[in-house]
């Protein structure tokens, strides 16, 4: 139900009855890679165009989702999903693909958190016995659209992201074992007038402590509840932002448990300027590595706040600023 | 909650507290003009590309909707809404105008009726007090987009739809006066193989076809509960595609009840070739002509069916076909 002015509390807390992750050959070198669930060796994916590969990535990772919950995609009856492609794409295809009723999503990277809590509360207030949720990035497909084709060789900033190559889904049902999804916080767009498409994380940063902010203020509680707090991806730009914004507003995040799906996901020797980026980033780290800390016992309850610059090739030419948003979900263990 | 395979019936039953339809030049010199609120006499709304002046059109029609229902933009919890332009920018604009939670969703021209399916639900389920939902499409920023700008003239086969250049919005609320949502049937994509982006018409109505199909299953319903049945914008082709297919599936759609937004908005000798589409064509058409019947005792019980091509110009480009999606939303006035 409504709690605050723009939170929602499951009173049944819908669980996360699996998750499946499937990212790209450069991920797969990165610190996480234990906790992907497949690790393509090529780009291409045995497709012939990189949007192809996306698209059948994502597919894998939803069938995984459904196979790991011990179903079938028959079983599903929504599947909520966005990408960073014009049109949504890969989720459009692999909608196609899977064949269940479909709610089309667009949030940029945030679709992972968008995705997660409307799936948590159809399942909650009844509307789904199962939802599938999810996004996916592809680094060439992405940057060609948003930037600039890989092979032209452009020089970047430090302060540009690296989009990843992955995706993530998860299946959500009412009861079952694994994680709760206990609230949400469903962001504000957030505009602070960065128009610079290689500088995301500075653009993102005031969206995600918004966002935090009002979960805070919404559940009336401390972010010390959490063991872990991860933005979705802003880099290190955004994240030191991030932080100068909290200490500014005078909200205590403890240093130790605040943390970003951008610069989780990599080493720091991989060539990645300041971090990773893309709809596959916090959706990879999220539905991988975090889950399994969570189901290992490691982390008992986090707060994830998938960060989404929601930008366009088009307004960017038409001298527009980006305008961005960041969505929050709380997951729980042991509560029931 | 779920009801069948893929609806949802809505137990507290929504009320649609006010709409609003801001809508273009061309449009007002059709045959719904009374039922709008506000005609345009340009196409660039005094903005510098059209783009701006569809992100115009769209904030004055939730502006408009705000308004009609007695509010303010602070009542409003969350702004569910999305567009045909990349990355839905009209509707992530209009919502840092706003200044309210937003949930970006992508539906292509099926987008006013998954946001008003997704609103009842948020509303109905005590997620939210008041949800404005809303979609619009602009003629020359979409027909650039996915065809050809439309200064350079470039000739269009007889299937070919006239976008409509329309912004509907609405506030949904779990009570107060005014036509109830009482249920929503989300589809699945379904694909032909059609790849002509000048028939979408005949690529969608297989789409329309089947969610209404498991709307009267699911809700074990005949068509006859319905005065109108109202798809979202098949034009001429798609209608009489989608006619024959119910024909063939044994479906009683009344002939005189079954009707197309796309053929309704436009008077028979404008130039708009197979009829009218995009996201402001049923949203036009529904949020003004279909509800002030509604409001005025003319229509009971009605079906929409929003009728969306997922086409993009790169998987157009690539040869892949339309994957083509329709949601309906059951609207009564007169039930308790």
């Amino acid at each position: 139900m409504l709690q605050g002015h723009q939170s929602w509390v499951f009173p049944n807390k819908p669980t996360i009855l699996s998750s499946a992750t499937v990212v790209g050959p450069f991920e797969g070198e990165g610190p996480l890679a234990n906790d992907y669930d497949f690790i393509h060796s090529d780009l291409w994916l045995g497709q012939d165009s990189y949007e192809k590969a996306e698209e059948k990535m994502m597919e894998e990772a939803c069938e995984r989702a459904i196979h790991k919950a011990g179903l079938q995609k028959e079983d599903i009856q929504f599947f909520l999903s966005g990408d960073l492609l014009n049109q949504i794409i890969s989720s459009s295809f692999a909608a196609r693909t899977l064949a269940v009723p479909y709610l089309g999503l667009f949030g940029a990277c945030s679709t992972s958190m968008e995705s997660l809590a409307l799936a948590s509360l159809l399942v909650d207030s009844k509307y789904a016995k199962y939802a599938l949720c999810g996004t996916s990035s592809h680094n060439a497909a992405v940057e060609k659209q948003f930037r600039y084709p890989n092979e032209y060789g452009a020089q970047k900033p430090p302060t540009a992201q690296w989009t990843v190559t992955g995706a993530g889904a998860a299946v959500v049902s009412p009861q079952g074992d694994g994680p709760k999804v206990t609230s949400a916080t469903i962001g504000r767009v957030i505009d602070m007038g960065i128009s610079d498409p290689f500088n995301m994380g500075a653009a993102m940063a005031p969206a995600a402590v918004d966002t935090i902010t009002a979960h805070l203020r919404d559940l009336d509680i401390s972010p010390w509840e959490y063991d872990l707090i991860a933005t979705g991806d802003l880099g290190n730009v955004g994240f030191n932002i991030a932080r100068d914004l909290f200490k500014k507003h005078r909200i205590d995040i403890p240093e130790d448990r605040y943390f970003d799906c951008g610069l989780m996901i990599y080493h720091e020797d991989q060539p990645v300027l300041a971090g990773g980026s893309g709809c596959g980033c916090s959706a990879s780290v999220f539905y991988g590595h975090i889950i399994n800390k969570i189901k290992k016992g490691e982390l008992k309850k986090v707060l994830i706040v998938a960060t989404g610059a929601l930008l366009s090739p088009l307004s960017y030419q038409q001298k527009e600023s980006i305008p961005c948003i960041a969505h929050a979900v709380s997951i729980e263990q042991g509560v029931i």
